[in-house]
C-alpha cells in the first residue's frame, strides 16, 4: 500500500480503551516505527507531532477537550506522510467520519463495526474511497482469524463465494458447545456470565444481534448487496426472554425454557446431532438460526468460545475453507489491528 | 504494494503447464488488468508487448527456442510497469533466477516451494529483497489455504509462534484418513493411487520428503533458522519400502508391513486415538512423524485430502488458529497465484 511505505508510521487514534490500550501497549512494545501523534478519548484529546511519549500518555491525554471535529481538522492540517486513522471506539459518531478522512488521503484501521454493517450504501461509498489510502476492518469479525482476508483473497482472484457458514459469537459458541441438556440452560449462561464470557446483559449476546452485523460484514465481503434487515435471525428463546426488565427477570424467564430446551438438545442427542447457533449464507439469503448438525459438519466438534467460518466456493465446491480459532479479546483484536496499521 | 498499484499488471509466465495453463484460464476470464507479455515453456518462448492473445497462446509460443537467460534478459530489457515474473516451473533452476530478477526491480510471484525450501541463505536473501518489489509464494503451502498469510499476519503485529502442528500432504491426510485397519494399508494406498491422489511413485508421498519442504517454509516463516536436514522426519515405513526397485515392488514390500499397522491402528483405536502423520514445531525443533491423537486435538476429525495446520502463539496461547480446506489442485494453487499477482 503506497501510502503506508517509507520508516515512520504516523497514527491517530481515537478509543484508547480496552482494545485502544492494548494497542498502544504492543505498539510500544514491538513498533518503533510508529509514531503515535493524536489521541482522543471521551473526555480529552492531545497532539504531538514527534510522537506522544506512550509510557505516560494517560496523563498527557488531559490536554485539550476532546471533539471529533476538531480531532479530524488538527490530524488533516498536520499532512504528514503515512498517516492512519484508528478507531478503536464503537461510536457511530466516529463512524461517521471515515469518508472524509479517506477523502483527505488518511487511512483508516478499526475494529469497529459500526460502518461496515451501517447502510450498503456506507459499505459501498468507503469501499469506493479504498484506493490510494486503504480502510481496513480485518478485525470487524474474528479478531485476528483470517475470515474476512479469506473471502477477500478469493474474490480477488475471480473465485465466487457459494456459501457461508460461522459461528461469530465466543458467547454463542460457548453455550451451545457446553450445554447438552444435563445441567438446565439457563445455569449454562449463568456460568457464562460468571465467566466473563458475557456482556453485563447475557440477552444482548442470546438475541444473536452482534453477530447478524458481523455476519452480514461476511455477505457483504461475499459480493451481497445485503441489509441489516435482510440478515433473518430465527431466535431460540421466546420473545419475553428479551424485553426482560433486569437481567435477573431475563433468567427468571429463560429458566421457564430450560425444560423445552432440554427436550430438544437431548432429542437431538439421541440421532446423533448437536445443536450450534449458525449464519448461514446461501443463494444470496442470510440466516441466524439454531440447526443441528451431524459429526461430519464441521462446526460439530468445536468447543470453548471459538469463532469458526467455513466458505464454499467455485473453486472449494466441496470440502469449504475452514478458519477456527478464539475470535474476540483485546489482545488478539489489538494485534489484527496493528497487522493492519503495518500492512503492506 | 506500490508496483502493483496503477491498472495493469504485465505478467512473465514460465511453465504454462498444469497450474500456469490453469492460471491463464483465470486471467483470461477475469482479469482484464492482466496483460501476460512473456511466456516461455520447456522448448520455445514468445513476447508481446501488447499482451499475448490468451485464445491463442498455445500456438503463439512456438516462436522462439527458450533460453532461461535470454527470457529474463528480455523481461528485463522491456522495462515494463508494474512487471511480475510468475513461475509455475517446479524447478530449480528458475528458482536460481529469483534473486536477479527482483535486483531488476520486477516483483517475483510462485507456487514453485524451491527457493525457500532451499538453503536458509537464499530464503533470507529473497526475503530481505522483497520490499519496493514483492516476493509471494502463498502457494508453496495449502495451495489458496491462507496459511503462510496468518504466519506473517501474526509475526507483522510483533507475535511469537509457538508451536505449529500441520498436516500438508493430501495423500497422507488421505491415506490415514481413510485407514482403520480393517482394509489392508498396501490396499489403502493402491486406492488412492487409482483415485489420482498420490504420485506416480507413491513412496515419493510416503517418505514424506514433500510435506517436509512445505512445512520447511512454515518454520522459516514462523521465524526459525532452519535448514532442510534440521527436519526429523521419523518415517513410518521401513526403510526397505523406499528403495524398491519398481513401483509393484514397493506394494510388496508395502504388504509385508500391513500387519503390523494394522496392530498399531487398531490398538490406538482400542484407546480411543486415531494416528496421523503430522508435522510439529515446537521449542525450535520440528518433526514430521506418525502421531496417536485423541479427539480433542483438532486433526482427528479431518477426512478426505483436505490439509490442515494448528498456529499457537504468544497471543492464542490455548486454543490454536486453526486453518482447513484443501491444499492443493491446479485450480486452488492458480487461484492463489492470482491473487498474489494482483495483490494489493
Amino acid at each position: 500500500m503506497s501510502t503506508l511505505l517509507g520508516n515512520e508510521i504516523h497514527v491517530f487514534l481515537v478509543g484508547p480503551g480496552g482494545v485502544g490500550k492494548e494497542l498502544l501497549h504492543q505498539i510500544q512494545e514491538t513498533k518503533p516505527e510508529i509514531r503515535v501523534v493524536g489521541l482522543g478519548n471521551s473526555r480529552f484529546m492531545h497532539f504531538d507531532p514527534n510522537g506522544i511519549d506512550l509510557d505516560s500518555w494517560e496523563t498527557l491525554i488531559a490536554d485539550e477537550p476532546m471533539s471529533l471535529d476538531g480531532f479530524i481538522e488538527r490530524m488533516v492540517s498536520l499532512h504528514l506522510d503515512n498517516s492512519v486513522f484508528v478507531d478503536c471506539t464503537s461510536s457511530e459518531a466516529v463512524a461517521a467520519t471515515y469518508a472524509t478522512i479517506l477523502q483527505s488521503h488518511i487511512s483508516v484501521v478499526t475494529p469497529n463495526k459500526k460502518a461496515n454493517s451501517g447502510p450498503f450504501s456506507t459499505y459501498l461509498e468507503l469501499q469506493n474511497l479504498s484506493e490510494d489510502v486503504k480502510f481496513l476492518y480485518d478485525a470487524n469479525v474474528g479478531a485476528g482469524l483470517p475470515i474476512i482476508h479469506t473471502i477477500q483473497t478469493l474474490r480477488r482472484a475471480g473465485d465466487q463465494v457459494i456459501k457461508i457458514e460461522a459461528i461469530l459469537s465466543g458467547t454463542l459458541s460457548y453455550l451451545f458447545n457446553t450445554y447438552d441438556g444435563s445441567l438446565p440452560f439457563s445455569t449454562i449462561v449463568r456460568h457464562a456470565q460468571r465467566k466473563g464470557y458475557t456482556e453485563p446483559d447475557p440477552s444482548e449476546d442470546l438475541n444473536g444481534m452482534d453477530m447478524a452485523r458481523k455476519f452480514l460484514i461476511l455477505a457483504r465481503e461475499a459480493g451481497y448487496a445485503l441489509e441489516r434487515s435482510d440478515i433473518d435471525i430465527l431466535p431460540f428463546l421466546p420473545e419475553s426472554c428479551f424485553d426482560a426488565p433486569t437481567v435477573e427477570e431475563f433468567y427468571q424467564r429463560l429458566a421457564d425454557y430450560d425444560e423445552q430446551l432440554s427436550y430438544l438438545v437431548k432429542d437431538a442427542a439421541d440421532k446423533g446431532a448437536k445443536y450450534r447457533f449458525i449464519g448461514t449464507l446461501e443463494d444470496g439469503r442470510a440466516t441466524l438460526s439454531l440447526k443441528a448438525i451431524g459429526p461430519d459438519h464441521p462446526f460439530y466438534h468445536i468447543s470453548g468460545t471459538d469463532n469458526i467460518a467455513a466458505i464454499t466456493s467455485r473453486n472449494y465446491p466441496k470440502s469449504p475453507v475452514v478458519i477456527k480459532g478464539p475470535g474476540a479479546g483485546a489482545t488478539v483484536t489489538a494485534a489484527a489491528v496493528l497487522a493492519n496499521i503495518v500492512q503492506n
